[in-house]
């Protein structure tokens, strides 16, 4: 018998919130474990979000697929993609990394190279770390420190009944790509879902948007799934959903299922009131908002199909436990 | 061909140093790569410490020899000791746990019991963090904020020459316990050097001692051995050293190549003007304070021998790649 991962986090948070009686002066916890990033309270002015990330070969990679540049971009960008989804501004990187004595230099600097890039574009510093042997393969954990405006985090919790659900992007582009890859294809950058598995861009100018004019209630990003992470954002509100199958943005030959359930494209899940909604502009950055469904009453998450007809949204994204 | 450790961790520093132009305003790095921990100005009462660790099967422990409970315990022990090593108080904790399926129930029950028996003790509160699946046993990283009043962190690059230099407790006893698994012997608890190995107590009422009253001028945690870390804190300070065999706490049959070059028993090595060294205390909360020799000019590491003759000091401690 093992717990799922869902229950094992469960029982953390239940344990980890018997000691906030033990909460100390200064730095004070506004937010633990069960959204995209931990808050801390540290001046009248900011917030602090943390965030940690594994990416590890073997669950989250292949090395066979995935080049050590495009390895050192991701290990960052699922990270700062947990700070997007809190509308905050990424500051420090703190990068773990062990390697097994296989791994060659060139390997290394590539996977730096990758990394020291994206934090660069984004204005984040590499301020520590960690280094190890590992016993097989690339373990990388990476943790990023970032600042917000006090009390502005959008966490996943403030999502309200009648709320219009908006996604970033399109969906199931990762997915796609790891199923050609799976069926022998050979990665090509110049195609929008190889680019998407390993080159996604964390949607940060998104949520800094959406956070300064107020307009999302409740915030996640898709890394797991849109079906997985819509449920988890209407756990934390005590909210349910309805998401129009037809409604959700793909490019074929990208399948329904894949829009629904694949992980890793790094998009943002958000919710608007709808008196605020006309504020939103099609898209930002170049990158497109489009409107999925509507946050309903009760706990249950309901599937439009095209002919219609409602049913239970099945819940299949990606989970390790 | 590979890069050493070091030199992976120079390439980074030196790489990383290249973006400081970016710093943002706000959250300003002090002391980024080089260190025990991070230093970010926060407030102008506080600095952040900010610490990584791995806990890696197969590197750093074996789950044959430890229980979880054990694990759970020295994983954040690890962190704790950084923190302890700037003269800090931790405060928030960050786990990132991954896990190979084959892991019961009963282990991570127990892991998360170890872990958070700690944390309660030391008033840490476990904040956040991740979990995977991990593609072979248990791969732990702790992250670790501390505060500690402005400018006062005691950094590794601070001693002088003519600094005494001390350690805390006694040393090696974390590698008898190793050798005398390797052996086949049965852990017990109730001996010394098993309980160094597996219930290490990070000294953070000692690092916090010699901060309030400014007694050291540097300071390390002896985490892979004493050779490598008083080479490192001269390294960061431009100093040699001269320390005496024969001063070297140890326990026999703890051996002197053992409390030389052993890691892992989480003690404090640290450095005294002598003409503050009359200030410190015997002990500090019943844990021994010894000095072992003094920093000296130039960049030497010199080994004094029971017949008075000095050799060079062989850098022997763990290093990882």
């Amino acid at each position: 018998m093992r717990i799922s991962e869902r229950e094992f986090v469960e029982e953390v948070r239940r344990e980890a919130k018997h000691k906030v009686a033990l909460r100390p002066r200064g730095l004070t916890l506004r937010q633990g474990i069960g959204d995209d990033c931990a808050i801390l309270a540290y001046s009248p002015q900011k917030d602090l979000l943390v965030t940690t990330d594994f990416f590890l070969e073997g669950v989250h990679f292949r090395r066979e697929w995935e080049a050590a540049h495009s390895v050192g971009h991701k290990a960052l960008a699922r990270a700062l993609s947990d700070i997007a989804a809190m509308g905050g501004i990424p500051r420090y990187a703190f990068l773990s990394l062990a390697l097994s004595r296989t791994i060659k230099q060139n390997w290394i600097q590539e996977f730096l190279k990758g990394f020291l890039e994206l934090s660069e574009s984004q204005k984040v510093i590499l301020a520590g770390g960690d280094t190890s042997a590992s016993p097989d393969g690339v373990i990388t954990d990476v943790m990023v420190i970032g600042e917000i405006t006090k009390g502005q985090a959008i966490r996943r919790d403030g999502s309200r009944a009648g709320d219009e659900i908006w996604v970033t992007g399109s969906l199931g582009n990762a997915a796609l790509a790891l199923s050609l890859l799976r069926g022998g294809k050979k990665p090509l950058l110049s195609q929008l879902p190889f680019r998407v598995l390993f080159y996604p861009q964390p949607r940060l100018h998104i949520g800094r948007y959406l956070r300064q004019r107020k307009l999302a209630t409740a915030m996640i990003d898709i890394s797991d799934g849109l079906s997985i992470d819509l449920a988890r954002l209407c756990e934390e509100s005590g909210t349910g959903a309805r998401i129009a199958e037809e409604a959700i943005p793909r490019f074929p030959p990208v399948t329904i299922q894949q829009a629904l359930h694949g992980g890793e494209d790094m998009e943002l899940l958000f919710t608007v009131p709808p008196k605020r909604s006309a504020m939103l502009p099609k898209s930002i950055g170049g990158v497109p908002l489009t409107r999925i469904g509507t946050i309903i009453p009760g706990r249950k998450l309901w599937l439009v199909r095209g002919d219609g007809k409602s049913r239970p949204l099945p819940i299949l994204g990606f989970q390790h436990f």
